[in-house]
């Protein structure tokens, strides 16, 4: 029986203490709002999950502690890809004994690689994978931007779909148009924002980082992309335009989404906004400009959709 | 006694054999010809030593058995740079304690980082680090383009130097010339084919990938410079223009430098020219292209510098 | 009264003879094809149109031609931008005494300049410019992407709207929401495929290529969008996939859109299909598939939306 | 009798009074300042001379004036390249009826072409042109960096040589070497600091901006390379270093290196320092910057070698 990915799957943010330590009792809480939210999968040690910067240790405690507490609810998915062959096949490894539903696949980051050369990786990798697999397209931090037939190679081999995360909205119409009689190929956009023309015209969900935050937002702006309700979508889609324009938008530096979204988090009340090297957690004005935003965004959503519990 | 970085200092390949384990053999033979070769330095985990490509049980031998047979005869650098803080820190610590000389350090190439979150990386990481660092400014792999003012800061916080891999050699005059009031500050050129400007106006060396296969020869360009005998430089730098366009030239893909200088070293009988993932060896053609390159350059170099004990 | 710009404004080709002369036959049936086709504007002289490619004679002649056939029945926008302002001014105001509408601004494509070197570009042009203008952001041409601040000051300086080629849709997504208090500011996307989803989020039209070829699609596709059919939308996108995937797919050059859509009009027997230097029209295989895409893609509109009087 | 192009020929500024009129007299003197200055040739209208920002009268203007006045003392290259073929063309012939030497041709810079149509394009260019021409490489501002393939098309098709504006020091030693059995074929970096060693290594020369300001400064340098005199190209070499650290500092724009040196040229008294759009000249501070800058090379280039008449 295959996995079926499709809706709004977070990309879970790790919930810390002292930029070292997983935050336990945040990380609880965390899924609890997310699952409540009534999210279709998580997607943990992704980009918003600042995988490749945490050790090795507090992944696997991470991986353990979500796939116990979902307990097969909904799918997990994992980010596993690390520059070393080896490593990567062990966090999998892990991933599966704990239960894990699949694993999320980058290139391996460190060296410019060509197609051919990615193809080859791939093969390798997904006859020894322990998991499932999805390819995840991010050329901003890969430096590679898969191309139509790589992916197209990841298919045969096994892949469940593309998580998109280069923002460029062609490509994922093409990779919709190219999988159409693939109905079982999950595309999914990584870009919040390109969530219901993803859906509109054939995709299958996004992978969301504000849905950390708002999860019932985002799940309503599926369903109504899923129901071809125009008029809900243009309504939802002005409180994402508006965490765009103010809880994304109180710092111009690159890593200004994963500080964001922990921040506003934590400004809810749900963990920790510790972040790991090389990044640094907003204080001082920073923190109060997204408090009054997340305040300002719990307003207005409720007449719409809340977030949980709150 | 501070450490002074200057000469020759390869980045030294790591002999495997099957993709997984260290060629211990080929290792051992591969220090021998580079300090018989006359290098100054050795820089282990390099990109061209594929560092982040490897798991870290293969790291960790490559390193004690590098400073074991080294024994303090010239400086070993080891590339520790993790995108996780935790692992960089370890590896760091592990090189320490088996007598290696200084750590190399780039930015923690996953997450696209701006100048002041860089600085802050280093303040911290300076901060732990169990030995004296080097930096490492590489940004076809790490997307980040270290500036002036960011290398200006490393100085402050201890930096030994710079390796300079951009290919820009305008920006590694600027190097040159803004510390040129700290000479114990060393500007080392990661392009060989820039060793006798980069030394002849002011700066320390380079890191030679081709001093894996022709050590003497990189020495000897490096003496040259050092003596400002242009005539010499004219002659050696026939030799890389050749490496450059033979042994370098059977391949496209970005990671053709790794392969061949791996392939050119196991031609010479020195080690294996396995590669771990996402890499492949050469073979067949492209091996015999190497290894015609290889005879042609032992006969004309014959003359002037040999290769070590060949 | 103020020109106001929304709908399908194709930009026109520019038939030609011999890579020399104007097809002037071509170029009145072509004029007739698309204003028959219910389209709501033309920009000539454009990049489709091969605006900078042409000597200044021909574009005069071109200008004229279509003010005089045109005859205010819809707008015609001009692309003016040279990389000499004076040639900037001199081409406005001959396209101004021909009754043209408006003036299409890009940056002067030759310098790479800062945002607050392009904002006193505007600011000059704009006080010269005899005519109301649009700007034009098209970096893969000119090398700049039009920041939301430049915008900005374009709109106070009187700019009438944004025809946008970047192909970001989310920077196509920030222009809607920073004007939608300026409902007279029309914002317009230069990709096709994002046709749909500007004018459902609150843009104003399409600057389309392939409505030289099919207007009527176009326009039937546009006005699905502002009547929220997602039904049709979602047929009518199938044949613009359609010629992405046959059309403009013939050839990997970065001319291929300009030489596809010229050789399609040509196929249909509406004019010559000459391009001129540095770009070459398609012959032989090339224009085969081309014949053949034409052909299915008449059989397969059909249904539902003609070109005209073919 | 094929002309020889070697030594300094400086990207000649084009002085300008009040944005639009050409400064004949200031036009003059700057053309007897870099005779005097002993520069082995002229290049007008390149991208220091502005030239695809001026219109085409004060273009011909410019020409007639500057092959007038030198009248064969030392060649005069003319660049030409329009975005339209047919404008190459007309100035091209303009060029020689006044009497140039030579076009310099670089890729017609509005449309990304592949390295195909660059061929075809020179070829059917170089079928046409009534001048020797020399091609150009200058890929920040032309979006295309001239594969060595087409440039050895080229210079099968008669280009006297490439001026390599890249910044890319390797690329530009590629030249050289490929280049090396056809002596008769100039290669001339445009990257002023990039001279020494582009003499060392067998070039032929430069085109630097800076000799607009110090032309007795650039021909020492060149002497000196030619004479691998290496003491005297540290001496001259630290000026050069200085000149990029103060006169081209004052600004970060893309502009900054035509306005500063404008600007020098006229803190000398030579020339007005007025530029077209988009560009702005240099005013109160900036000046003042500039002339401390100039003075104090003054002073110290004194020693070595002076500017001409002062």
């Amino acid at each position: 029986m295959t996995l079926s990915l499709k809706g709004i799957i977070p990309p879970v943010i790790t919930p810390l203490i002292n930029n070292r330590e997983l935050d336990t009792k945040g990380l609880t809480q965390l899924i609890r709002h997310l699952i409540d939210g009534g999210v279709h999968g998580l997607f943990v040690l992704g980009t918003t999950g600042e995988g490749p910067g945490l050790g090795y240790k507090i992944r696997k405690e991470l991986i353990k502690r979500v796939c116990d507490q979902v307990d097969h609810q909904i799918p997990v998915l994992v980010g596993v890809t690390d520059t070393s062959f080896e490593n990567t096949l062990s966090i999998a490894e892990y991933a599966r004994e704990q239960g894990a539903d699949a694993a999320v696949i980058a290139p391996p980051y460190y060296f410019p690689i060509s197609d051919g050369e990615m193809m080859g990786y791939i093969e390798h990798l997904s006859d020894a994978l322990p998991l499932p697999f999805v390819m995840y397209n991010m050329p901003s931090h890969t430096k590679m931007h898969l191309s139509l037939s790589v992916i197209e190679r990841c298919r045969e081999l096994g892949a469940l779909g593309i998580k998109d995360s280069s923002g460029d909205a062609a490509y994922c119409y093409s990779l919709i148009d190219k999988f159409k009689d693939y109905p079982e190929f999950s595309v999914i956009t990584g870009t919040e924002l390109y969530l219901p023309e993803t859906v509109l015209y054939g995709g299958h969900g996004a992978v969301a980082g504000g849905a950390n935050i708002f999860p019932r937002l985002f799940v309503a702006l599926y369903d109504a992309a899923v129901n071809h309700d125009l008029d809900t979508i243009n309504t939802l889609r002005e409180h994402l335009i508006k965490i765009e324009n103010t809880i994304y938008n109180v710092d111009q530096n690159p890593s200004r989404y994963i500080k964001s979204i922990k921040c506003a988090v934590s400004v809810l009340g749900i963990c920790n906004d510790y972040v790991v090297h090389p990044h640094r957690k907003f204080t001082g004005l920073q923190r109060q400009q997204i408090e009054i935003a997340v305040k300002t965004l719990l307003d207005e959503i409720k007449i719409t959709v809340r977030p949980c519990n709150l």
